[in-house]
C-alpha cells in the first residue's frame, strides 16, 4: 500500500535576522510504510512562533538549528491515522514536534501529549493550553511570584503569551500594566484581556504613559521584547523587583549584541532580579499548569485569541508577518482549510 | 568639664562621578558633654569603601545622600571612653557609621557591635571581620550558590571583598578566576589570594586570557565592576549561571546610565540570572558570616591585606585614590598614627 503524499516546509537558506518567506521552500514526498512502533499523525494544527527565529539560526542558543534541508520545527496539534504502538491508537489526538507538513512519522517519546480536554478546541492545544500558556504560567508564578496587589508589567501584552500573563497575574490579584504597539492592540488588551493600565509603546509619549501607569513601582516585569521598551521600564523598578527574560522579540540580530543602557545599577540600587529560562527545561511543570489553565479557560476567566492561516502553503512567510505584527493573537496554521478540525 | 576637641571632614560639595579631596573640608569643634543615655566613642580605624561615591551622589540610590556639611558617612572602629548607657561601658571596642571623625556621640542603636574577637587584630572589624568579609559571604553563598567544583569569577579580585569571595569559594571546592589589574594585583591574587586563575583587564590580550581561564564556562561571576570586565565574562556563563551584581566601580557616573551591549540574550540562552544586593538588608545574616570568617581566619585559611593611611587628614583623597587603584587591600584610616590600636 502506497503511504499518502506528505507536502513539506523545508529551510532552504539559513536567515540572518528574522527568516522570509524566501528562506522555505516546499516539497512533496510520499510518507513511507510505517515500521514496528511508528506512529503515523496527520497534522491539523501547525504553530508559529517568534521563537522560531532562534530555531534556524546558527548563532549557539538553546536548541540545535534545525538543518538546511530538513523540515522546519514547529508543535503541531493532529490525530493519529496509523499507530503500530498500541499505548497511542488511531485516533488518538496528540501534540509535538512534527514540524511544518501535513504528515508525521513519529515513535512514543516524539508524541509530546495526548490531549485528554476534549472540551476544548483542538487549536488551543498549541496555544494557551500549549506553550504559550505554560511558559506564561511558568515565567510569571515561578520566577515572578508577584504578589496580590503588586504591579505585573508585561511587554507585546496583546500576544499569546503577554495576555496569558496579565490574565493570570489578575487572577492573583495584581494590578496589571500591558505594553503593546497601536490603539487596536491597546483596545484589546483592555477589553479583552482585561489589563488595569495598557501603554502603547508606538505612541510619542510612550515614555510619560509607562510613567503614568507605573507610579507606584514595578514589581515584576514579564519581558517578551527587551530593547526601548524594556529600558523604559527598568527605571521603574521598585524595591526586590523581578524581571523575567522570557523572549527579546525588538532585536533583530544578536550577532554582535546590540547596546543598551547598562542595567547594573538598578539592579543594585533595587536589590533587582533578572532571570532568563527556557521553557522546555521545565517539562515536569506542564501538567501542573494545564490543570490550571483548563480550569480557567472552562470557568471563562481566560480569554485568548487566535490568529488563523489557511493552508500550509501559508507557513514561509507566517514567522516575518509574527515580526511585522501582522497578527492578533496565536498564530496557527490550518493544514487544510477544508477541513473542520 | 570641657569635652575633647573633635577633627571632622565634612562634604563641603556634591561631587558627580567620583568624590576628591576638594569636595571636603577639614573642621574642628568641642565634643559636647554627653545626655542620658549617650556613649562617646573614639575612633581608631575609618573605613574607605568604593561605596562612598554613592553614598555622596544625590542620584537616586540605596541610602539617603551624606548631607552637605554634615560628617562624611563611614565605618568606623573604636573604643567607648565615656559611657551614660550601662549596656556599653567605657572600654569596650564597637563599630557602627561613626563617620570620618576623631570622636562621635551616638545612643545603643548606633552601635552596629561590640566586638568580641580580642585575639583578632581591631582593624579587622572593619574589613574581613566588618562589612567587607559579610558582603563576600552573603553575595557568593546566598545568591551564588556555588557548588564543589563550579567555577567561580571574581573582579576586583585583589580588592577587600573580591580576595575574600575567592577565598570563600575555594574553601567550598570551587575552581577560582580572579580577574584584576596589572602585575603587582596580579601577583597578590595568585600568591596570597590562591586564585586558581588570574587574568589582567589592563593587558592587550585580556579578552583571550579571560577565554583561557574559562574554558569550560563560568557558573558563578561575582560581579564588583561592571562594565567592559562584565561585558567579557556574560559570553563565558554556563547554563544555570549566576550572576551577583555588588558593585560598578568601572563605571564612573551612572547619570545618564552608560550603554553597554544587552545581556538580555545570555539571560535567556543560558538560564542565567543576574541578582543585585545591599548587604545593610541583610543584619540578621552578619553573625552567621562573621562566625565563619572569624574561623578561617583563626585557622589561617582566610588571608587579607590592609592598605593604611597614617592620619585623619588622609581621608578626603582617600576615595579618588581607591578609583585611581592605588591601595592594594582593605583601605583604612588609622586616626591617630601615634596611637597603637
Amino acid at each position: 500500500m502506497q503511504g499518502p503524499l506528505n507536502r513539506r516546509v523545508l529551510l532552504k537558506e539559513r536567515p540572518t535576522g528574522i527568516p522570509q518567506a524566501h528562506h522555505f521552500e516546499l516539497d512533496e514526498a510520499r510518507v513511507q510504510p510505517l515500521r514496528e512502533g511508528e506512529i503515523l499523525v496527520r497534522n491539523d494544527w501547525l504553530s508559529v512562533e517568534p521563537a522560531m527565529r532562534g530555531w534556524v539560526s546558527a548563532v549557539r542558543n538553546y536548541s540545535e538549528p534545525v538543518e538546511l534541508g530538513a523540515v522546519m520545527r514547529s508543535f503541531a496539534a493532529g490525530t493519529v491515522v496509523e499507530s503500530l504502538d498500541p499505548s497511542v491508537p488511531a485516533g488518538a489526538k496528540v501534540t509535538g514536534l512534527f514540524g511544518w507538513q501535513d504528515y508525521a512519522v513519529v515513535r512514543s517519546p516524539g508524541i509530546e501529549r495526548v490531549v485528554t480536554e476534549s472540551d476544548l478546541p483542538p487549536s488551543t492545544a498549541l496555544g494557551v493550553m500549549g506553550i504559550n500558556g505554560v511558559t506564561a504560567h511558568y515565567g510569571l508564578l515561578q520566577i515572578g511570584r508577584p504578589s496580590r496587589g503588586q504591579t505585573v508589567v508585561v511587554s507585546t501584552a496583546a500576544g499569546a503569551v503577554g495576555s496569558c500573563v496579565g490574565q493570570i497575574a489578575k487572577l492573583h490579584g495584581c494590578r496589571t500594566v500591558g505594553i503593546t504597539g497601536g490603539s487596536q492592540k491597546v483596545k484589546l488588551c483592555k477589553e479583552t484581556f482585561g489589563f488595569d493600565a495598557v501603554v502603547d509603546y508606538k505612541a510619542p509619549d510612550f515614555v510619560n504613559q509607562l510613567t503614568d501607569a507605573c507610579r507606584d513601582g514595578v514589581d515584576v516585569y514579564y519581558d517578551n521584547t527587551s530593547g526601548a521598551i524594556s529600558d523604559a521600564v527598568m527605571g521603574h523598578l521598585r524595591s526586590g523587583a523581578r524581571v523575567i527574560i522570557c523572549g527579546t522579540s525588538s532585536i533583530s540580530s544578536w550577532d554582535p549584541a546590540p547596546f543598551g543602557p547598562r542595567v547594573e545599577r538598578h539592579l543594585l540600587v533595587k536589590r533587582a532580579s533578572m532571570q532568563g529560562f527556557v521553557i522546555f527545561d521545565h517539562a515536569d511543570y506542564y501538567e501542573t499548569a494545564r490543570s490550571d489553565l483548563a480550569r480557567w479557560l472552562r470557568a471563562g476567566e481566560l480569554r485568548y485569541l487566535e490568529d488563523i492561516l489557511e493552508g500550509l502553503d501559508k507557513a514561509p512567510d507566517a514567522i516575518a508577518g509574527l515580526y511585522r505584527g501582522e497578527n492578533l493573537g496565536k498564530r496557527l496554521i490550518r493544514v487544510r482549510p477544508e477541513a473542520r478540525t
